[in-house]
């Protein structure tokens, strides 16, 4: 067990260059806005830059006060030392520069800089900073979800007719997972309320712990994109499981997450009943 | 043809009108997070509450000035007189006074007022505000489109396998239309770069004027989702057909809207291939 002293020392520690990260994230995405002229595949090396620009600055920081501390994010940028595969009992920073690099090129204000750290293979604790929308949420394990230093909650949804669900619509793009993405599509989006996707896997996290979102369902992502967001809607009273049930696990982060237990075994039902249907859209 | 002057006189008329209209927006959307303790069904009447008093602000004021002018928008709030159900040579005014209800009520800053003027039923000029965001969209025919009263442009973008395209998945709730709606986003969604949904018509349609989005498309709205939008788009140099290519038609507004033209009909190609598909979503 980590001790709320030891959890306390490195949220102060983290807290100041997360907000330097966001920072340096909107000089890049209002920067974006005078690029027009720019070819897609020139944006996508401006993203890069500023990837590269926030993980080092952030890992370089970071090891320059705990030498000893592990990390997980994306390789090829990550290049430095201390990256791990797996996650051990060791501090572990798990970290996304950018999340919602599309929205980052084109100045979309679902756009994050994604910090959480895992101790004994947990998390204690996760900052988001979404400067675009001049959002820093924080989280201590066992110490509630901030938005801005006010405390968030999930929203008290019930039922998936009266939810405002998000989907990584933008999963369609990959054509491995294609068809099991569109059932699920079919199934969940026919009953819930309003289903919406964002392209922002980050940002959807902390919207349903502030409770703008009730549910969302995210599978084939990375713990990068969902550590820090896992810990925000438990603490800001959400549920979080693996798609089928059971154990959310941060280096498969496969989930759902909801507002209510009563919302996510909805949701799970209407996945399970995708994935055994053959093809969707057809006129009985 | 309406006359340069008309247009500049009723846009320093309505200009005003459409800025306090989202203070009044603004308000109510501030007040949603007040009120997390209410059940989904009073979040709708309070979004009831605020459409009436954004309409009759509006369409009070205009008539006060321009007694003959004539309105098209949702008629169970629109009480008043002079609202057709026709296009007519007149002045006629088509107002959604809040678009994106969900997103008023969850606090998501995917939220306008849209005003759209037609003369001689032609769209001669558009004002969208989204306080949310601090964006207040003008346009008037013939004179470019503009943010804050800056001029915005359309990406350059030509092929789908490049652009960021919305699509309302959120019709998926409406079971009528579900099976089309469902092949068109796999086969739509299955080349785009990404697929985006912000349940929102017009902040999607602002979006692609501004160079945000670089595609959009959307069936089974009505006209007061598109007027604004739809001016603002081809004044930003961008295309506006019916999903099947020939003219968009204000009041059954059903569109494609892109960038460039090489861009939207590759989009309305995928659209008839995925009409013409029995299914989507089984193995091969």
């Amino acid at each position: 067990m980590t001790s709320e002293l030891q959890i306390e020392e490195l949220y102060n520690f983290i807290y100041p260059l997360a907000v330097r990260a966001g920072e340096i994230l909107l000089e890049g995405y209002n920067n974006a806005g005078k690029s027009v002229a720019l070819k897609c595949n020139e944006f996508y090396n401006v993203v890069t830059d500023y990837d590269n620009e926030i993980e080092e600055y952030l890992i370089s920081n970071i090891l320059a006060t705990y030498p000893t501390h592990k990390f997980i994010g994306e390789e090829e940028t990550a290049k430095n030392n201390n990256v791990s595969k797996e996650l051990t009992d060791a501090p572990t920073w798990i970290i996304d520069p950018i999340d919602g690099t599309s929205n980052f090129i084109k100045q979309i204000p679902h756009v994050s800089v994604s910090i959480g750290l895992s101790i004994n293979k947990q998390i204690v604790l996760g900052i988001v900073n979404n400067p675009a929308q001049n959002k820093v949420y924080t989280t201590k394990l066992g110490q509630g979800a901030y938005c801005n230093g006010k405390p968030i909650h999930v929203s008290s949804c019930e039922r998936l007719q009266d939810a405002n669900v998000a989907y990584e619509v933008c999963l369609l793009h990959a054509a491995k997972i294609r068809n099991k993405h569109i059932k699920r599509i079919y199934y969940v989006g026919s009953q819930a309320r309003r289903l919406v996707g964002y392209s922002a896997v980050v940002d959807s996290l902390c919207m349903v712990a502030a409770g703008n979102l009730d549910a969302f369902h995210i599978e084939d992502m990375y713990p990068w994109d969902c550590a820090a967001g896992y810990l925000l809607i438990r603490e800001a009273g959400g549920v979080v499981t693996h798609p089928y049930g059971g154990a959310f696990d941060i280096m498969k982060p496969d989930l759902i997450c909801a507002s209510t237990e009563t919302l996510r075994l909805e949701i799970e039902q209407l996945i399970r009943k995708a994935d055994q249907a053959k093809s969707v859209g057809q006129e009985e």
